[in-house]
């Protein structure tokens, strides 16, 4: 696949470079060339400072939430790349109004060693971060249910709104660490690929799907899932994802949720939307509310021909805080 | 390349319901199975309707736009197909809130015919429709400057963004015109596609583009454009397309200009940035004023892996309409 880039090396300063003039009014850089705040933040707010970070390749994230209502600071790492502790602790300076600063990340080994040396480094400075460890994949759950090392999917872009507009009513750093855990709790995701994405500075797949085969239950950086099978229909797919994901409910019981449909970069909307028909289906069918549903390119892997969907089951104070998601 | 897909000759109608249940207040059906209503409208507001329509396959155009703020009511079409009159006089009959409907549509043979066609209908109906026609796609600029046959192009978004607000704020039909065809007049667009889109039909790609060249001056449905040549990078891609758009600017006098930087639906927003990084620079070096920036999926073509580029020459009055684009 031929690409609109100059440098494979360079794709990651050059990307961040075009978002900022992009977006001349909205963001500031700082001491670090790979954290970046919102411009407007009142440092002198008493706010819950929201900061959010990790690799590149993931458009919008990590910086394109960097606005009012989500993230007020990020850390940019490489492809695929934990930012280094360094620049998590600089976007913890940023960020912080002092009231603290939430850091939500997703569950992956350098990003969990990044950001505890980040959160040190700011008890230094005697600001208190609290940290919230995205871990919604459930193809990566241990057999007894616990995802101590599940990692995270899209479902974390559902923290950045739920943390950012909690931030921005004046709640208090441990009542969004609160929300956010119980969100995180709440949540379950499953990811498909059709194709796999190629890395910038590699030029070749970084994993392979054959043709006529899919993957079930992969990770946002092509890390293979639960299996390979022969690929199915959009109805088909959306069956053996929410299979996956309705496992743990009780149908006995009432359930309303939020749906997040995001495409992994070369997926078209017309497919998530597809995608989205059979899921409303299956929630009905089920008699589970949906209180939301956002489809689109919401947390994307480079250019995989992908998807991952996600389910929160919401309360009326969740719901309250998402509802107006973009 | 594999796709999320049940039956590819349903593709339209399944999207379609999919994009419903995920706007369940949003959007009424209508007396036509592809017409379609913002659900909150009044009919006795005595504001001008605003109408567009047109193939699918280009999401969020068409129905992505049928939103506050844009399209009252929507016309969609087969994949690359204009929909017939009937689906434009419905949408016409459903937007009209008594002060007449503006319908904004892209210069091709059949969509032409359409609109024209449906504004008779709606004129026996005494609904006064003005019809407004994009052809900001100079690539296919004949050599004195004409544009009658010029296709439309993403700009075409940028009128839907300038009725929706001059609507909503209360201008006239014949103010709401003037507006769209000076806007329409300062546009000027160019795509370019490194790999061509498969109608979900046909099943294989509809053009070719032979890997190590790129076709310069593509339309939003694989139709060819000025010429293809070998792949250049980011840079000199953005070059080329600013030469071109820039070919007719004056430096001598001030320019502002909002930009537009669509995929068209298989690019990543990291290749978009890079596009943009480079067009930025452009602008700044020709001493041309940037008064907004809009990168993303605004108008897309399938699966292809290309990018459109527009400017449009802005003033106060236009600037106030679009800025807040999203």
């Amino acid at each position: 696949m031929q690409k609109f880039y100059n440098n494979p090396h360079r794709v990651v300063e050059e990307m961040l470079q075009g978002y900022l003039k992009s977006h001349p009014d909205l963001i500031s850089k700082t001491g670090h060339p790979r954290a970046f705040v919102l411009k407007n933040l009142d440092r002198k707010s008493g706010k819950v400072g929201v900061v959010s970070g990790g690799g590149t390749g993931h458009f919008p994230a990590f910086i394109g939430y960097l606005k009012p209502g989500y993230l007020d600071a990020a850390a940019i790492g490489n492809i695929f790349e934990a930012p280094p502790a360094e620049v998590f602790f600089e976007a913890f300076r940023q960020a912080d109004c002092g009231a603290g600063v939430i850091c939500i990340y997703g569950n992956y080994k350098l990003d969990n060693q990044c950001v505890k040396e980040a959160a040190k480094m700011a008890a230094r400075e005697n600001i208190r971060v609290e940290l919230i460890c995205a871990n919604d994949d459930i193809a990566t759950i241990s057999e007894n249910g616990d995802r101590t090392n599940s990692r995270g999917l899209a479902g974390e872009v559902l923290l950045f709104k739920i943390a950012g507009e909690a931030a921005a009513r004046g709640k208090s750093l441990d009542e969004i660490a609160e929300l956010c855990r119980r969100a995180n709790r709440n949540m379950r995701s499953i990811g498909v690929a059709l194709a796999a994405c190629v890395i910038p500075e590699v030029g070749v797949p970084n994993f392979e799907v054959v043709d006529g085969t899919m993957e079930f239950g992969i990770g946002h950086h092509g890390d293979p899932g639960l299996f390979a099978c022969k690929t199915r229909t959009a109805n088909e797919t959306a069956d053996l994802v929410m299979d996956e994901i309705l496992k743990t409910y009780d149908d006995s019981e009432k359930h309303e949720v939020i749906v997040l449909v995001s495409g992994m970069g070369a997926t078209t909307s017309m497919e998530l939307y597809i995608l989205y028909n059979r899921i409303a289906d299956i929630l009905r069918g089920r008699g589970i509310t949906c209180a939301g549903a956002f489809i689109g390119n919401f947390f994307t892997s480079l250019d995989m021909q992908g998807v991952s969907v996600t389910l929160m089951e919401t309360d009326d104070e969740l719901k309250g805080l998402v509802i107006n998601m973009e």
